[in-house]
């Protein structure tokens, strides 16, 4: 067993992780180690929006974009989902992944005026970046052997490690949470920039996409996952689309992942943007939906453990505030962060 | 809102609250106050045990302890109820509070003397002690009009408290969590004396008390109680009684309140020691019967707050090895904290 926290990220503590050194986990949980080298990774979150049937535009843009994703500097990975938000609205969301900030810049600035620059009637285009440090973020698995997202540019993956299974679990991974209380301060406000909408966040800005793979379950797995888990599932993540704001939930997408071909594979995640930590930590425990999917997670990884075929994962991320970049061209006015800022005339 | 530390028992911290300052709960709590001057109180379970119909022996030691808990020195309060244990053996267990310990050490000598001192055939006895500073218990509450257990023997209630609702709120509640991480440590020993057995517990072994009062409940919440939460209780209560031990719960009661003619009243409780308070934890947010249990008492007391008829409230202690005292005669080995010892020769 050994720490989320990889030895060259373990500092002198002034703050204590929630659980004793004799915590042993009732089943093995597994995280995502890069290279020691790598001081930052960028999760660059390219959107696409758009009402009924998608237009002639959309279909080149997501080309376009993709051809760029394949550049020489581009990212070590990138996926692309689909979902229909609050709004009716269809988004295509390709993200990318880089664990080399310069790469990233170089690659950056044609694309985003590819992506934003221009009028684009009818499709709505965002760029939702953060380039988090990396004691600034987790991951969890709970197999080893199928990375997703960021641990996909990872060097590989960990051992067995101690911090999961409590609530607490995700605070105490991250690197920061030894000497921070990571606390988010803060309003987002908006800053106009020709037809682009910026929004600026604060620090402490919270992130998480939490997946679920079900491609590898059969019969019983399966329909245990597709009957009872997927509809509890749903019915929280409708209710951070609707009603997150309340509790600090400022946007929440539950997106189908997409093959190469376009169409659906049998992977989802969810992913939402959070005031900050403790607000994602007091959804995750106490609302029934959440707490019903990790009752129903821990009985079923307990009894199976690795032998189980459902696969699940997360990452999130507490960025400081020179870490993000959220632009809008397009959107309607719920669009993401855009949700967070109180008035927006589109 | 205040916490649920009272300033006097207010220090500077080394250990860090699970929640910011920010911390808002869902719905209100509360704990029991003392007088500033109370250093410890006294919580003394004297058990009464046997098999199938009531001995005579029973009625005649029921009668004598209550007349000694009506002594000039006896405690503040006491309650007395029932439960059946795993080896089927009915148990009447008298719990009584002080707030003096000076009054108690006069009290307790004779009363000890008369409750295991002698042989009583077919009937076992038992004394199970704590006599911890305030700073090592807490209490939490539904309700403010209503006290039970250590509670009745408070100055009274505290207003809305900060600290509960959350994983962890229990710690955060007891005034030594600021400075200490109450680790357990030590494994319990069997200790004969004559036809006596003590058993010698350990550092931060840990006691809850965690009760439910149906009484005021009408109709549909009553319903709720007896039909879907009860059983859910039941369950989990059971879970702990019967393989608890792997789960570091020494030993657990799920006692039904009796009034002061021997009969079922509308109340119950769970009394359960534990390894440390750690184990406590875990459990408590992990095991599918306490999960649900949890699930379903902040869904139900967001919606009703202080409107609910059904009252619940607990007390927690973490002990130091000092404050501890086990004594069994003529008990069957899995009895209370003879069941935390490996080898008992009963």
């Amino acid at each position: 067993m050994e720490s989320a926290i990889p030895k060259h990220l373990q500092t002198a503590r002034s703050r204590h992780r929630r659980v004793g050194d004799d915590y042993s986990p009732p089943y093995p949980s597994f995280v995502a180690r890069h290279k020691p080298k790598v001081a930052n990774v960028v999760m660059a979150y390219f959107g696409l929006q758009y009402r009924g049937d998608p237009p002639a535009a959309a279909g080149a843009l997501l080309a376009a974009i993709a051809a760029r994703l394949a550049d020489a500097n581009g990212p070590s990975h990138w996926d692309r989902a689909h979902h229909v938000d609050q709004a009716g609205y269809s988004n295509v969301v390709s993200v990318a992944y880089w664990d080399d900030v310069a790469k990233f810049d170089a690659w950056f600035a044609p694309a985003r005026e590819a992506w934003t620059g221009q009028r684009s009637d009818g499709v709505g285009r965002y760029i939702e970046v953060l380039r988090p440090s990396v004691a600034r973020y987790e991951t969890l698995f709970s197999s080893p052997d199928r990375a997703e997202g960021v641990a996909v540019i990872a060097d590989g993956m960990s051992g067995e490690i101690q911090e999961h299974a409590y609530w607490g679990g995700m605070r105490d991974r991250i690197p920061l949470s030894q000497t921070s209380e990571m606390v988010a301060s803060g309003k987002p406000s908006l800053v106009r920039e020709g037809q682009r909408l910026h929004v600026i966040a604060h620090d402490n800005l919270c992130l998480i996409r939490s997946g679920q793979d079900w491609s590898d379950t059969e019969a019983s797995e399966r329909r245990m996952y597709l009957e009872d888990v997927e509809p509890v599932l749903r019915e929280g993540m409708d209710f951070l689309r609707d009603q997150g704001t309340s509790i600090g939930c400022y946007a929440n997408r539950y997106m189908q992942v997409l093959g190469s071909d376009g169409a659906p594979i049998e992977k989802s995640y969810g992913q939402s943007w959070w005031h900050g930590i403790s607000a994602l930590e007091r959804w995750a425990e106490s609302h029934p939906t959440h707490v019903r999917i990790f009752g129903a997670a821990m009985k079923y990884l307990s009894t199976l453990g690795p032998a189980a075929k459902l696969r699940l994962y997360h990452e999130v991320t507490v960025a400081a505030a020179d870490e993000q970049f959220f632009e809008y061209a397009d959107c309607h006015p719920r669009t993401g962060m855009l949700a967070a800022v109180e008035t927006v005339a589109a």
